[in-house]
């Protein structure tokens, strides 16, 4: 991403000049008039590397406020950052945008992109943007700093390890379904906002981010539904994981709409769009992650096994339809 | 971009795991099983940052070979690495996918994508594979390797300095004029098809980038045609450029194109996607320029300025109707 300053500047520079220039306050971003940008690792520290993409109508309804939409696609990649245990270092936007889609659209989603990048201290370091005759994309690849050889895997779980999970599981995905029937499970109006509201905005864990680095064996932010990321972390661990469901920490929402259709349990438990952590935590320094303000409860135990997640729900293991959501 | 290997892979992860878990190569891309990638980069040395898009039906034809539209995809961004006088160490994909894609253009695309990764060096960190209801959009974000503070600028170049490019310019925007009138010139089959291959394939000039290191003053690639791109370097550095244009590289098809029609001489000045080099060098380092083995001709020169581009053919000034290509 660059922009021209000969006094001919195209459409493109112009945008980019007057909408994301402001956002581009690290001094290896060069205003984003260069092409590329350059970062200085401090000594002994890795980079982490992450991009996600979310697509309108698909990730997000075309309708959705584009400041939302900025900060959820920067917040999916903060929460994978957060997961590894890694600090944000900065980001690069890959931006594609149907023709017409107007300058207020731009300038809200400027808008909402630099709130976070300010909030979360992740710069704007480069990107691009060109045309398309679909819907917008925006694809954004994240850059953490985590100490040499220390970023946190999904393998290395152990049996014995506590399971533990952030914040509450399920939110989102009945957010979701709320946005195609409002009126389901009759759910007063700040319940509805509440759910919706886990839909529309994700909640990056980064604060957690150097407790994992100093505890965790393994852990993954839960996007693609509890049951099928904590199959995959335990797959990579080579371990099972048994997960008590009545300890899963759900919203008073979440818990007045499976109170209300127990069908929907599963439907929380695989649903997308968490972006909480999950993560295996030697059984002794559980207590220790609480210490950085962040929700946790513990929901479990890995034991060992060939990576099965085993979700038991009052003695008897939950089966699920799909264990997460995928789009192929 | 991540696989899981729990038994019940989903649809997108035994994509990845078909198609891109072979071109992880990098122990810190862990085979995409992981939410992340780990780089460590070497003392001393800078990260450098850079993401380019390309977009189905703008940037390239629907029906473009998928192992060719996967290997532009990687070579913009390696192209802009080379001019910054970085060293690939690596990359992301984001993939928007429309329905119906097809088992065989992704297989193709793989193919292609791992042809470069391995020809150029810079091995698959991680990505995304999304959804979409548009046309193709590939994403790469890429990381190059450079000395700590060397990153060569657009900002820097002398008065005095020679202005240098790479390779022939011109090349790609006939060969896409020719895509829709290919009877176009009366050019023989393989001029035609020399056109054409520089439109679909670009060389990077990865060779180049050390001597820019140890050489330049300023440096940026040609993406978006010579005549906009080096006024955007002269802006940046304050200084003006003049170009000699019966000095600027031409192929032997592009110059009996301009030769039939010497209104075409300003289109090649001034068309997109030749990803060559300028480069502002001092005059006595030109001949250090040829080291590499890539073609390095001496174009004009830097002089003092307030940020404009003269290309002067036969003692007059050339005009443009415009100076380089924009989506906006």
């Amino acid at each position: 991403m660059s922009a021209r300053g000969d006094g001919e500047a195209s459409g493109e520079d112009a945008l980019i000049a007057r909408y994301f220039r402001p956002l581009a306050t690290h001094p290896g971003a060069y205003g984003l008039t260069d092409d590329a940008a350059s970062l200085t690792p401090p000594p002994g520290m890795d980079v982490v590397l992450q991009a996600d993409a979310i697509v309108g109508g698909v990730h997000f309804f075309s309708d959705d406020p584009a400041d939302l939409v900025a900060r959820k696609a920067l917040r999916v990649n903060l929460s994978d950052l957060a997961a590894k245990g890694a600090a944000p270092a900065g980001c690069l936007l890959t931006l594609a945008l149907p023709d017409g889609i107007g300058e207020a659209w731009l300038a809200a989603f400027a808008r909402g992109l630099g709130e976070d990048i300010a909030a979360f201290g992740c710069p704007l370091m480069g990107g691009d943007t060109v045309r398309t005759t679909g819907p917008v994309v925006v694809s954004i690849a994240a850059f953490g700093f985590v100490p040499g050889g220390r970023m946190v895997r999904r393998a290395g779980a152990q049996a014995g390890d506590s399971l533990i999970v952030t914040g509450t599981i399920g939110d989102a995905a009945l957010g979701l379904a709320l946005r195609k029937d409002a009126a389901r499970w009759s759910l007063t109006e700040p319940e509805r906002r509440h759910l919706a509201g886990r839909y529309l905005l994700p909640q990056p864990r980064a604060a957690l981010a150097p407790l994992l680095v100093e505890h965790a064996s393994a852990a993954m932010d839960v996007s693609d539904g509890l049951a099928g990321d904590l199959g995959k972390l335990c797959a990579a661990s080579g371990v099972d994981a048994e997960v008590d469901v009545a300890r899963v920490p759900l919203s008073a929402a979440a818990a007045k709409v499976v109170a209300a259709e127990p069908a929907m349990l599963p439907a929380a438990l695989s649903g997308g769009d968490d972006y909480e952590i999950i993560a295996a935590i030697p059984a002794a320094k559980v207590g220790a992650m609480q210490a950085a303000g962040v929700p946790v409860t513990e929901i479990g135990r890995i034991v060992s096994g060939t990576g099965t997640a085993r979700f038991v729900d009052k003695g008897r293991q939950l089966a699920f339809e799909r264990r997460s959501f995928s789009h192929f």
